[in-house]
């Protein structure tokens, strides 16, 4: 264990919470080297929605490899890109009548934020782009400018501009208006708003503490978008492929955004990549322009065909998700019901879900509570003070319900223990 | 193939010069859909230094794969991540006596990068930092605001600032000796200059047009660095991982940096893997300060510690890419007296190598004439006016030869046809 | 008058909407190269509180001029810099328990708003300043960055900065708490706001539209900023030197701001003169570190301890300021009254008042009106909806309401004119 | 004394080695309150080319106001801009063909620099602008970006950026060619250097050390900037107004910049008075986007026509000061072949003119002599390493002769005593 104290940057931060030395996993399940197994109720931060080493993916992967295919061609045209474009346009895209060009701007989600914004930038002419309170979409300095989190802005070392924060739903307890302070300032050619190319939004805020935007919400905010001419950017990088129910998370509220990244899921195997999906007239980029190493990491491409094959061409999973998500949420709210006299609260939508425990720590030593027990959860929320769940979409009820059995006595255990000193 | 066309980003760029449908690899080799194969000198931009699906190392990644070993793990303790760690201490960092703390800071170069530009101002507390011409360290905000082309940078879309750019190495054709500018600069209180935090620098810049930075003057460098208290940033993602010979590209010039980035070839099998190195003494990160979805890629540790254990426990591979570099620059350099009224010239160290076509447009030419007999290379320079060899490090003799014979070939297309109207 | 449109750059403005030659003015009015007589309600834009060529002090200047007395001294001890310092801390600092140091940070408000803003960085170590929506600060690099104005802000070519507008009182039509939006973002530390250097405010906002902070929600600021330990800064530029009544227009809240900017009617001929008052504390700038050219205009020094000595060491004038304002205020609401339907309302405090006129083009039309009829207004506010009132504050009570009898003929000429096709 | 100690803030720089209460002046002599004499050789930082209270000038001046003229107009016609105007025209531009139209950006010369770099930038639609080692250009944060001294630089409080800064003539000692990092970077596509907007130079940098850019510099410099569509911005604000000789500096050069500022003398007398000159298809100014209180301040616009007037009607003064300036060069070359052993050197032109004294604190010494009898003078330079002499231009040859032996007699008291331990 010492190799990790005295070889890595004290950067790393989950295993802190985590002190044993992983080895294997399969679906919801992860074993550490003394072979003791644990429920994942945290899937690589969204990341494995399909479970671990899921079998179907799996078989695949091993064949790709197995058979010398492309691992590596920057933007080349392979066969394993080819057969992922034309089944996401298949499956994701044609379905929901989405007229996406698809960009692939490296493996991970700031790389599809960072795309994001500049092609918003360039698209329109114009710098400022709004995000909203507690959002989180990066840590490289141009998706970092639209992240909240202060600890993250304080790691840039200069400060971070050309954007505008604004209110995330409900973030005043409904004591304004949607949309009145936003509004005001487009409005009002005094404001000191410039005119923002973009608005850049999360529909559940997960890192920021299973934050919620309604469906009338984001419509709203679609609107105000159309009104005023500036692009609306969804990151789904957490919340899509699924997690929420449907593939993109913003389907339920009926909405098309002019611009989405997908990252985390999106391989279906942990494999990184990610995408930058915009509407075809959107498509200025010159080639080259944004380039990059790892945007042709083929068993990625690979995997995820996988996953869309096997998941995405019938409704199962979504309504398995969300018939899951009703599940936990009841459980929670059953939690949250037995500690109303602490303030616990509920937050989520699918499989995306918080217990907020208000009281300082609580949400850390909840989670500690449940390691000891077998489950691996992280807090989110910008004073830690939310218990996320973020169980693989394929996690079986039984799991699920052993989970949340886990969670209800880890909460107890901290809820009604003395606080210490 | 016009499933690219229809469905992909107007940004792709490597494929519009090799318009076929890449299928299979195998050391050197790459296989388009029919079959047809081709020597590959362009080596993922340099991230297949060990060749396409490397036999020792591809045993090890299926083995691992089929054991449901951990994927993806964000950045907790993994037994893959452990034993790259002390593999990395005792085959590269011991070795040399370099006594640097590691972080993994996301899957791609231009992750790297950022986590060592947020470090130096971090720890400095200061924000200006000091790039050269030509150079190039990714796309993500950070980064392209120390990358000298402009057609990246005029993608950002935002100013870009915190960076100050000076004359690399012979920029000037020896028409001033080494840092005057930035010694003037750094010793007149008026010059305008802002104290820097830190220096970044590739040893030859291989983007920006194999160009190559002497012995004597990165030494130069890092004494100035020494002198005004400036951090020694190598950015090693391209010419680390022993493209030059060495593991490291500054050994040569016996030279310590204060922060090194890798990527590329570190996880020697083209999946995605970056590392941020820097002195024990600047690990001042606060736990999740810098973070990131796909920091943890177990695969990636397992190839990584297979490639060291393969190539680096012994000098033999370091020996060879010397040999193999002396053999391409002898027939470069042969090429280059070929067509010396044309004023075409060599330039490179180890195995990064490029061939400089001062005609407009001719080294494009000479690539595409290298593509139809077979030999995947790419341009570099400001404009695109060398052709770039990065073959394999493990690439034999014979097909060194076999590649350099028909760039030979191809030059003599180019060079002593007639112009295009 | 071809001169002009010859010669002088399109950025002029007043001008065009006064086509005459003006050459003489005494107290309140104007005369122009025919010699008709135009009462003036503009006043240099709060320049000219004491009335033009004001007789005290002309013959202080005279004398002064005269003696060939220092003019021009950049920051060196002068005779008429040591009175104006003892005057200002006798009958200014001294009876209302003001500890402030006096700098002398150029000729300009602009710059009195710079020095303070840097001022402000510097003592915090921080570099986000508060502004509020329709404030006016100067256009001056940092200060138009906390200006609101969107055609000012236009006029900066490069990005303005380091600066996050809010609500100013009553923005939203008190649909929200005050401060519900600010303290928000302070509160939370996933709010993407990074910690503030300082708050500025204008107590009355003149350029902005004749905007009133009422005093409860100044103190509410104030506490603010103690609270989360912000830098407050009035800008008292316009609205200072008796404007609304006392001296400082803070004083009626209570409030006592830890930087205080002051310019227009300080040296109280029209001379230039500015001034950045702080706390003793907060003075920890290094000799030099701000300087300028006409920190030491010694004529605006005389002058301005000339009207210091005649207006300010009695409350005679203030006590006029208030009646005259409600004087004001009571044909201002008649004029609002008598064209209710038309949406017409009055704002103001003191003797700086507004009717707004909310019909497109209307304000500037009664400008118009008025000019023709012989009373020099003008218009504010981020459409121009507001015919602002800035008589000089020693404007006899006759000829206030010979203005006002002016203005209201004015409004009837146009709120019940046909428009204009 | 200490009314300034308690009142003032630390900022106060120059009274620090004048610690004496300066109370009249005339022509080229200051009085302090004891009635003792000091020659000027510092002339309000080159505001003062006429002399103090210049008689002239005075006599108008005093009419001007006492017939109650308009003292402060803001942007509205008046009889003393008018006159200003038609002048100016007649008797600078018409007769050197220079086809400007004139700015009134504010009373200081950091508000024309300010005005000049928006005005670039809009025209130019870049936001970079290049400046020089050690140039001067004021302390709003748009000048401050563009100026070289570190300690005011410091001030800012927040990064300065969109500039580049170049080598002025001559920085490296001749070690390099003229321009050649400039235009290395400008036709590089891969410098790093966003293409500017516009370039801003002083023809000598007087607060950065009396550096003279020789006229085959400024023509290079000049064609450079048509060669690559860069904007010539000349800031004449200290060099202009007859200081090297010709009403601008940069007439002996034989250049014509797109843009030229003006202040310091300007009015002649010490009044605040500032000018945005530009290529009059450059004035694309929308009315009001710049603006500012004091730019109408007429007794200033009086005075620079009497002296425009009195001293640019003929050569007379032109003339005058070449050969004073030839006068002061010869006896500074005296001082300093005295004082060769200490390396003592010269700089200048016209009647700017400086003597370098390299040991530490040598140049700062001398000033303080020379005050002791009676000789104002400052320092410049980045170090403080030279004594600049900037007399009025109506400074009689037998003063200038006073003063030069007064110089002469103080460095021999600096270089010949030992150093203070």
């Amino acid at each position: 264990m010492d190799t990790f104290s005295r070889l890595e940057s004290e950067v790393r931060s989950y295993c802190r919470g985590w002190p044993v030395l992983f080895d294997k996993a399969r679906g919801s399940r992860v074993y550490d080297s003394s072979g003791r197994g644990y429920l994942d109720f945290f899937a690589g931060a969204g990341s494995l929605n399909y479970g671990h080493n899921n079998p179907r993916l799996k078989a695949a992967l091993l064949d790709y490899l197995d058979g010398d295919a492309i691992v590596h061609s920057l933007d080349a045209h392979t066969v394993a890109k080819r057969d992922f474009l034309s089944t996401f346009e298949e499956v994701v895209l044609k379905p929901r009548g989405l007229d996406y060009k698809v960009q692939f701007p490296g493996p991970a989600g700031t790389n599809a934020v960072e795309a994001a914004l500049k092609l918003a930038r360039k698209v329109s002419g114009r710098e400022t782009v709004i995000n909203f309170t507690n959002s989180f979409h990066g840590m490289t300095l141009g998706a970092l400018a639209v992240t909240g989190n202060s600890v993250k802005r304080g790691g840039a070392g200069v400060p971070l501009g050309h954007a505008a924060t604004m209110p995330f739903d409900n973030y005043m307890d409904g004591r304004t208006p949607d949309f009145l302070w936003l509004r005001s300032l487009l409005e009002d050619s005094g404001s000191g708003l410039d005119r923002p190319a973009a608005v850049i939004v999360e529909t559940v805020q997960g890192e920021g503490g299973v934050n919620v935007a309604s469906a009338g919400w984001l419509r709203g905010l679609a609107d105000l978008c159309r009104e005023y001419d500036l692009l609306l950017i969804v990151d789904d990088i957490q919340m899509g492929c699924g997690r929420t129910g449907p593939f993109f998370s913003f389907e339920e509220a009926g909405i098309v955004p002019d611009i989405v990244t997908l990252s985390k899921s999106i391989s279906g195997y942990g494999l990184p990549m990610a995408l930058t999906l915009f509407r075809r007239d959107l498509d200025v980029w010159e080639p080259g322009e944004h380039n990059g190493t790892f945007r042709g990491f083929n068993p990625a491409f690979l995997t995820a065909t996988a996953a869309l094959d096997t998941y995405w061409r019938d409704e199962n999973l979504q309504n398995e998700t969300r018939a899951k998500g009703d599940l936990i949420a009841e459980r929670l709210d059953a939690i949250a019901a037995e500690h109303a006299e602490a303030g616990v609260t509920t937050r989520g939508r699918g499989m995306a879900r918080g217990l907020v425990l208000p009281g300082r720590g609580e949400a850390t030593r909840v989670c500690a509570e449940a390691f000891e027990r077998g489950l691996l959860m992280e807090t989110s929320g910008p004073e830690d003070e939310v218990a996320k769940l973020l169980p693989p979409l394929t996690t079986s009820v039984a799991e699920l319900e052993e989970g949340l059995e886990i969670l209800a006595e880890s909460v107890r255990a901290v809820v009604r223990a003395p606080q210490p000193a």
